[in-house]
């Protein structure tokens, strides 16, 4: 375990330097201003991921100032986009004493592309901003969402998170990145890396090695803007659900699914739930015995196609005893009809909304917090069914209440569990996350890992990925000295140390 | 310019560590064997891209003891997977005198997975080979290929080669990597990162950052083998054509295709051609005044969703005047069909072949050499006329014949255009090769970047990723110290040097 020293005083002086360079209203060092930036779901008394202070660049060169200065006087920054990321640690950074680079002044659009159908965003654009941008010109493209409006297009992207629409895989919906590196210089990727090139943002590769994938879950720089794929909207959508009670259900509806959605039958990334998000008329289903199932997916394109996938559809996931299975067709170049839907018809119609986060606040009213546990694994429909069964079996052991959302990719699935407990009761919160060890160390020895965690869990999920003695760890290691030698970015960030802060 | 120097004594002394390593059998030093491993279309008289030896590795344990042997004696390695790559170079190395590394006999289809739809394959495993193995595993999948079916799926993978099926892309093809560092140790990447992992070959992620955009067009690692996406063969499948005379038609075509690619109705990777690969009947149009154009693309899917798309594309780009536009249905489970038709039947089906090479033999008898350019833009009508134009016009320029290959992706185009040349007329092979340099400029001062090049242009190709001062260059020369610090792999790759062979 790595227990990192920040020296105060140089976070000080950089501190100084920055409110010099940017201007006072440009820094927060206000303890309670500080506070907001904590985890959402933080233990009260505890303060090891308190920031030292909060800097909020306006701009690209700002951005360079601020990491230059970082350089100086050797001190660590964290980054942020907008700082949501519940469930994952919210704004906090996995080094206490950390100065918070917080993007979300930088929220511009910067282009929305009506013919080639991409959007140009800065970090502190808004899930919301982008879909208003998006109206404001025509309404001719959607944007990919996920369940939460108020985050980061950047931010979520950057981590892999995952949407509703055709383009619900958001770490491969970026095309083309401008990053600050942790030398302070802008670079620029793919097409990109040429002055005044006109495909940057349309072609999805570089001349020599793609380095885009560097800047995912990670410190190698910090992300000043991205080029983000649209899709347009489609002449019909049909909202589509299917219900079934038994998990043993999930064989041949896994199994079906993955057949749709190899022949392209189904296109968008569907949602698989049980429990607090289980329920496609938006009601919780708390009873940690139900075995209830809700899975949403999405037809979209002319009516005579979305018409025949619908057919096919019934033809094949219909035929499976015990599920019902149901639709509705809304115009898709409308936005009315789904905006007057539930959640389901919405987000997969790419209308951001906030209704989510009411229902992850029902287990313990308004304060509850919760902790995911995501593993990925194959899509196919035993071993789904075997990872539900065996992590429905831990939080049986732990005694904790089940709740899942699988969300389906056309040959993978993260099986998303959630863990709710009340933050105000430190006791049983500490023994929430102290179980997530054996459940991490249990999964992983069966051959699943997880695509995300939080600050208190990086560096046990980096130990998980063991493979010739970490050597995808050790790889990443090496490129972090060498482009950050100073080690002043994201230190610790998915595992990942700059030397001066290895114990290794 | 780079013009580094080896040192043969350093050389002499690895191959015969390499001889005593893995046998005499594994190294070839006989000038007249080397000589199979010159560029195709090599220039008679010139040794500047001639190898010292090859090495022929047996396994990814025979591979890693190259790899330190090239590290002890500080020599370069240059490695090819067949060593194909016509019209880039074939399988000679940017440095004369490096050791070639010939991964040819590492050819195991290690995994078919049926479920799932991928293929595991290692580096030496052609298009033949992969789709061989498919068929006699029952032909459920396809995979998609490229016009020649002689080469290493891997090696044009990692080039960002291209198919023409829906999986096309071939660079976004790649799920999971195993990689030789240039240390010698042994990585896997995304979930393949953890021992046993279940999900390496399906989920297209890591925890952490992603870094097997690294490993393309690069030298930063010997690619030992890759999990490969395989497409369901569909129930019906129809091969397309559209043909036009006059180039402005190409403004209505392109501007309907993209929105027929962006709206999945046509879910392949289309092509447009004029001169020798434009010809549905697969017959050279030699007449460079020819303005005639071939568009092909497919339609895949059940009969009812490809009956349906079919008459959305009569609908939509049968009605541009002045096009001729017509289409093949066959059983997409049934090989025999497509196996029956011309070269453009096939290749949208994944059936391997090499007919295409005979017409690359038309211009000037069976040594044709050819150069090709190939710059990216954005896929807009207008902008597709206009760099085809300027392209047609410095190929008038220089008073060389004009044919094209457009590729299409969804959102931009590859304006591949084909120098033809008789290698034994030197001072004309001379002078195409010159001819390449003020073309690039030209191109790259007007915002447009080549997706690839052969070894003799890829310094030059590298200058024009010119954003802050080739920041993307820099970026990429220090991750190459940090990961290769004797500079043995792949030097020059791309315009990427180590830093012992920098003069910059």
């Amino acid at each position: 375990m790595v227990t990192p020293v920040v020296d105060a005083a140089a976070v000080a002086r950089a501190i100084e330097a920055m409110t010099a360079a940017l201007g006072g209203d440009a820094i927060q060092t206000d303890r309670a201003a500080l506070d907001e930036f904590r985890d959402p779901f933080w233990v009260r008394g505890a303060d090891d991921h308190d920031v030292a202070a909060a800097v909020m660049p306006k701009s690209v060169e700002e951005v360079q100032t601020v990491v230059r200065i970082a350089n100086e006087h050797g001190v660590p920054l964290w980054t942020v986009s907008t700082g949501r990321n519940y469930g994952y640690g919210g704004a906090a950074p996995r080094v206490a004493g950390s100065i918070l680079v917080n993007l979300s002044a930088m929220n511009k659009v910067l282009e929305i592309n009506e013919d080639l159908g991409y959007a140009v965003v800065e970090p502190g654009v808004r899930w919301f901003d982008l879909c208003d941008a998006l109206e404001e010109q025509g309404g001719k493209w959607w944007s990919s969402i996920p369940d939460l409006g108020w985050g980061s297009v950047v931010g979520n992207s950057l981590e892999y998170g995952r949407g509703h629409t055709r383009y619900g895989s958001h770490g491969s919906n970026i095309c083309g990145m401008e990053v600050v590196l942790p030398n302070g210089e802008l670079m620029r990727t793919g097409m990109g890396a040429m002055n005044g090139n006109k495909a940057w943002h349309v072609y999805p590769f570089s001349y020599g090695p793609s380095v885009d994938g560097l800047f995912m879950q990670s410190g190698m720089g910090i992300v000043t803007r991205i080029g983000w794929r649209l899709m347009p909207r489609p002449e019909k959508y049909a909202s589509c659900w299917l219900h079934f009670d038994g998990d043993e259900i999930i064989v041949p509806v896994i199994d079906t699914m993955r057949e749709l959605m190899l022949d392209e039958t189904i296109n968008n990334y569907p949602f698989l739930g049980r429990g607090v998000a289980a329920n496609a008329e938006g009601q919780p289903d708390l009873d940690p015995t139900s075995q209830k199932w809700a899975l949403r997916f999405a037809l979209y394109g002319y009516e005579e196609i979305v018409t025949a996938k619908w057919r096919i559809v019934e033809r094949k996931l219909g035929a499976i005893p015990g599920v019902q299975l149901g639709m509705k067709l809304y115009d898709g170049t409308d936005r009315v009809g789904p905006d007057q839907g539930i959640h389901d018809d919405r987000v997969q119609a790419g209308i951001p909304g906030m209704e989510l986060l009411d229902l992850y606040k029902v287990p313990f009213g308004p304060d509850t917090g919760h902790l995911d546990f995501s593993p990925v694994g194959p899509l196919v429909g035993t071993e789904v069914l075997a990872m539900v069964r065996r992590v429905r079996g831990l939080y049986e052991q732990f005694g904790e209440p089940y709740a899942a959302g699988l969300m389906l990719l056309p040959t993978s699935i993260i099986v998303v569990s959630v863990m709710f407990f009340d933050p105000k009761d430190e006791a049983k919160t500490r023994a929430i996350y102290d179980n997530y060890d054996p459940m991490l160390k249990a999964l992983a020895g069966e051959g699943y890992g997880l695509y995300r965690t939080n600050i208190y869990k990086m560096d046990a999920v980096a130990d998980t990925f063991d493979f010739n003695d970490h050597a995808m760890r050790r790889f990443l290691e090496t490129l972090k000295d060498a482009v950050d030698p100073n080690g002043i970015l994201q230190a610790g960030k998915q595992g990942i140390w700059p030397k001066g802060m290895r114990d290794r």
